[in-house]
């Protein structure tokens, strides 16, 4: 496939998980309820992680209607997590929306996220899989589940230490990030008939371009447009986040350089002028060409773990998307 | 069975309860936040859900294993919603202990919730029954807990309505309270080999302790013993709850003393003797012996339902539970 059919094919693909989400998240009483539980999902977004499973199921011969309860099942267990991830970051914006507790409240937030939770297992159990199969992914699933948990928690924890390491952070985001991506391709692959081993193998894809995802996102977060990303500028900055470009920078920094940096990162209240210092320094230190190389380095071992496999025109799919993951620019 | 058989088969249950929460919430890095999620579930607790669905199991023959997944999902779950509950509810104390949010913060109670109820779905996983039982009991779960969430909804939301009807109150607490163990009748029957005809019919009984429960839970909140109860005095009065005794009062209350009632309930800072007059205004309208009686029918009903089955000594328990719920003081 050449490119333009590949994107035409994802954004067919994306059409379709909305049009289910539209189905599954219908308004009914209470109201308002229906109306928080609805929001964030249907303020848009890239349905990556559904049109991931979407791809890897069809290159494995799959129907495309016995991988839709799981598509949608990881968009909304997504979304889910987003919900309460915008409580715990008091994130005010997200997709260009209020996110849901602004647009709402908190308890009403923290409620629909435990909705948008319920209906990704409702989902699960539309299956029309083996038991032994359902039983699988049901674990892992909830295993993902367990891991995303762990990794919110690290990266809110991050925060407040000065010295998190690279090791650290690398797994931090493969529990936060990777690994709903490599959930996706592993239960992708067994809905599509793979034995295990194939499996753990699309997993691995999965957690590689998830692991380059999230470094790509870290760099957007501190030199991307805003007009772009709808994120404004420095937000990572602004929160004290321990992304992979401040660790390195606070690894590279002499030590006077290094506590400027600390010191605005651990400021509460930070000026437009903190906020630039701290990209200026560092984009000095050469964090972003640093971060750029490493998300590189995953999305290529992705894209070498898609050699193993038969050429087909899915497999060009997700070839694009480990290079899609790295040069996106939102 | 005599009661003091009764009483120590339920002990026993609970025992075996507590024994495999403990092994499943084992503290492991992030220590901090794991500590969070065991929290609540360790705290004590009467383990009512596990109980009735291991009850149930072995009425109908099954191996206490067989049932052990399902009844520490049911109990996972219903924590995972007091953690959530309690955030929104701003309650401070639970089983005499800092809820999670106070003894941690909201962020990690949060997230600690979330894993409580994703470990209650990798429990699920471990079900040995064929494919399709494993599918109803997972498509069931789910829809209890998208009820379970609505009931919570409408519970708060009715804190801020003043035209309440007692239909409406019996439809919110079907859904957060008897709802959860209509569900732990019902699987515990598929898991125990019933047909879906024979699962349904305990559900029935399930959902007719639940309901009976939550009046007596309403009654104990209002006039129980803060000292048995570990609840404060008119602990429900404080927040404004609608409960069965307060839409009964002011159904039956003259409009001045109606009146009364609702400016008292509406107060956002009431003092000892708001709470007082509140109680006796509710006494003096005959609510306490209204609400009792309602219990009562409940429960019987529940009893009821239990004469379609064959006589032997789990049945005992059920129908002595289906008193307890009713006759408990705390």
């Amino acid at each position: 496939m050449n490119d333009e059919n590949i994107k035409s094919t994802i954004q067919e693909l994306a059409g379709i998980v909305n049009k289910y989400l539209d189905e599954v998240l219908q308004i009914k009483d209470p109201k308002r309820f229906y109306e928080a539980v609805r929001w964030l999902p249907m303020a848009g977004g890239k349905r990556l992680r559904p049109v991931i499973a979407m791809v890897v199921a069809k290159m494995f011969g799959a129907d495309i209607e016995d991988i839709i309860p799981f598509a949608l099942a990881l968009e909304l267990t997504h979304n889910f997590t987003l919900v309460h991830d915008d409580i715990i970051d008091e994130d005010e914006f997200r997709r260009g929306v209020p996110t849901v507790h602004t647009a709402f409240d908190i308890p009403t937030a923290i409620i629909a996220g435990d909705t948008l939770f319920a209906m990704a297992y409702r989902e699960l159990s539309k299956l029309k899989v083996k038991g032994d199969i359902l039983r699988e992914i049901l674990r892992d699933f909830s295993q993902m589940v367990i891991d995303l948990a762990e990794g919110e928690y690290e990266d809110v924890e991050f925060e407040r230490r000065d010295d998190v390491t690279l090791d650290e952070y690398m797994e931090m985001i493969r529990k936060k990030t990777a690994r709903i991506i490599q959930t996706a391709c592993y239960g992708a692959s067994l809905i599509g008939g793979q034995s295990t081993e194939i499996a753990e193998m699309m997993g691995e894809y999965g957690l590689n371009i998830g692991l380059a995802f999230q470094i790509q996102d870290d760099i957007l977060g501190l030199i991307g447009d805003p007009k772009v990303t709808g994120k404004p500028v420095g937000s990572d900055i602004r929160k004290g986040k321990k992304t992979i470009l401040v660790i390195h920078a606070l690894n590279t920094l002499d030590s006077n350089r290094r506590e400027e940096l600390l010191t605005i990162l651990k400021r509460p209240e930070k000026t437009e002028d903190d906020v630039k210092k701290a990209i200026n320094l560092i984009i000095s230190a050469g964090s972003v060409e640093y971060a750029k190389k490493r998300a590189r380095e995953y999305s290529k071992r992705a894209v070498d773990i898609l050699g193993r496999l038969p050429d087909n025109e899915y497999k060009d799919v997700l070839k694009f998307l480990a290079n899609y993951v790295v040069e996106r620019i939102k």
